[in-house]
């Protein structure tokens, strides 16, 4: 052949999965879906590709270097960074046509053109859920959100995680009153806590030209912990009268009451003052979500509460709650740690192998299976035994039926369980019962 | 406020739907896959940006003026364009680790940059499915396929299509016959019968310099019709000894009685040796599909058998079969059609209005329905009544909980079927099995 082939390869820093992974990858992406839909939420499927003044209308940032940007003829182009902007042009645009509180569920691609390292994605998913209302939108949604994020961690197989939970108004209340300026910088010094510990974050706050007795403050406040009824009695006793920050507390207060309303157990959710998230974007209720066994992973499942979510598409107020959790970068942290191994390469559940020439039987009872709701196939090609049982061995479907002259004539056939190697001999109707179980 | 509204809006030739039309999309979404993986397909899910050097191997011809082709850094980059080169460039890429015969399903959004026209879409949804073989692949996978196709449009909600089925073999076999040389051309042209008419057909073959002789047979040829066996009759009257036709009449002859064996009623399949598709594509069996009251919406899932998937991008030669439905279009001319017409806006099955300040009851009770399985939503903002009556009627959810102080009192529940008016007056348990059904 003289045709010139050109390598198979797909570009570094994107996913793509065998089919045992694949399926595995589904199975996680439908249980996030079937939760977001028991909560309400409804669909929505935003373009991939929209024009650039519409994804870059706030500007500014990482964003616009990472984005992917291009011209098509006269048209500016650019994928979607994320689910959150496409929603706020979504509301904006057919604001007349929904009914609020809307509560939309996204679940699809978003495209970062990042420098390429470990465990980072330029093509990712993200499943997102907001509520928006029309100019308010009740608290107790707030509380809400958490209950979602447990259910379905819950039905994803994790039984220890831990929900944070914060309010920023409790932080910029807290800084205010500390007559603190470069709250931006003091909050993201902090929010390195976890990684740096307490005596760099000290030095840190010195560099930035912070008081030595704010910082004492700082440092106390951030120490705060116990159970959420000694966190925020802790915080009543700072003796902050600053309004946001009374706010803040009242919110938080409410917030954590529902939560128990709604069931979530004690232990899969806390207050963490040291939860800070998108410097610039939330301005309520914020939320992490850690696996206990698996702090390396980070936040698993983050988001919180904005005051208005469309000002660059509509003049009208749209303050929301919402979530995201990045499926992609989940998945492949759950594979690296080995949480997760994928399974059968198949979702078969029953393989037909005709012996000699009994297609048109193998055919019809096939039929008769997929009637049934049992994902069957049929083996067609000319091929020896050992052939046939190992592909259905490496596919690792568990059921075999061999249809033979003697199957026919009795209408009695031949089931292997391929994974005990036990064979027996089965009317149609025993068949259904056993695979159906 | 002194900021810039940037006008909400789409790409022209993007679809985007509002939440009730977004809902019925996926749920015909999700009957295609659900009968893709009935019959033993398995999901892949490839990047949506692929190296331009895989995607445009084959290159030439409008590919290459449609794709969306950018850079960024050093990266020559293109958004995939179907679902077939990707497959090609997977099942070549990952050959080892798959099996064979490999079938596969991929839902999946695919990009062009066509020419802006009504009913044409940028970006839509492609669901593919196809049987791969290594080296060889049996016929009796040519029948599956129709079976498939008839099984998903049934669920579909349709009764009334036709799978037209032809083979390459016998078009290319009986023009070599009739030694026509430039045969795209001619088939191009035979390919237009039924929107330009056998009078036109026969104009434009004389202008192809065909022979007078020759273009009697043509016609004759594409005016073979009837019951399957009669035209099966019919071609092997035509008297043709080329060995290509021989073999397309022999496996077209195989396709339909194996079809038959899988139970697909005869009115929804026939022989039509108009067919086509593809000109270069597909080397045997073809398929189109055309709803038998819309015919003007013409295929809504075609494909067929190619000899050769990956050869740009392996050595290994890899036969197989497969078909596609181009769902986005298939929506939009069902809605044109009015076809169908959304409904609901919601999935919610029964939505809680706490009545004075019975938040904590109603959120419990709402935790109880989620358990059983009921989409259940709880209105938490202040609000007039008409106000969230309007609200469940607006999104047509089809049941109402009303909860105030008497129904915690007595453990008695207020149920409104939002259709009837009517009130129920209900235990828990009893509303479990109203909403249930």
């Amino acid at each position: 052949m003289d045709k010139k082939i050109v390598k198979p390869s797909i570009l570094p820093g994107f996913m793509e999965l065998l089919p045992s992974e694949q399926i595995l990858f589904n199975k996680m992406l439908d249980t996030i879906r079937k939760n977001y839909e028991k909560y309400g939420f409804v669909p929505i499927d935003t373009p991939v590709i929209e024009k650039s003044e519409i994804l870059l209308a706030k500007g500014g940032g990482e964003t616009e270097k990472q984005i992917y940007r291009f011209n098509k003829g006269d048209s500016d182009l650019s994928l979607r960074f994320d689910l959150t902007v496409p929603l706020a042009r979504y509301v904006a645009q057919h604001f007349s046509d929904l009914n609020f509180p809307f509560r939309r569920y996204q679940i699809s691609k978003v495209f970062r053109g990042e420098r390429n390292q470990k465990g980072r994605f330029r093509e990712f998913y993200q499943c997102d859920i907001d509520i928006i209302g029309n100019g308010k939108l009740s608290i107790i949604n707030d509380a809400e959100i958490p209950t979602i994020i447990y259910s379905t961690f819950k039905d994803l197989g994790f039984d220890s995680f831990t929900i944070h939970i914060n309010n920023r108004k409790i932080l910029n209340g807290f800084y205010d009153a500390l007559n603190i300026e470069n709250k931006v910088e003091v909050l993201r010094t902090v929010d390195k806590l976890d990684k740096i510990g307490f005596d760099i974050v000290k030095e840190e706050l010195v560099k930035l030209e912070i008081e030595e007795k704010a910082i004492e403050k700082i440092l106390n406040f951030i120490k705060i912990d116990g159970s959420n009824e000694e966190i925020l009695k802790a915080l009543s006793e700072l003796e902050i009268t600053n309004t946001i920050f009374q706010e803040g507390v009242d919110e938080l207060t409410k917030v954590v009451h529902y939560i128990d309303c709604f069931q979530v157990p004690a232990k899969n959710y806390k207050i963490d003052l040291k939860v800070a998230r998108g410097l610039d974007y939330y301005t309520g209720t914020i939320y992490e979500t850690t696996l206990d066994d698996y702090p390396q992973i980070g936040s698993v499942c983050s988001g919180g509460r904005y005051d208005n979510l469309a000002e660059y598409y509509t003049n009208q107020k749209l303050p929301g709650v919402g979530i995201s959790i990045g499926l992609t970068r989940l998945f492949y942290q759950l594979r690296e740690a080995n949480i997760i191994s994928s399974g059968s390469s198949s979702l078969t559940q029953l393989l037909i192998v005709p012996l000699d020439t009994n297609i048109d039987f193998s055919i019809k009872l096939a039929s008769t299976l997929r009637m049934n709701d049992i994902i069957t196939e049929i083996y067609f090609d000319d091929a020896k035994m050992v052939k046939k049982l190992n592909y259905s061995d490496k596919l690792g479907i568990p059921y075999v039926i061999f249809v033979g002259s003697e199957e026919i004539a009795t209408n009695v056939l031949t089931l292997k369980d391929m994974k005990s190697g036990e064979q027996f001999k089965l009317t149609l109707d025993q068949i259904l019962l056993k695979v159906g179980e």
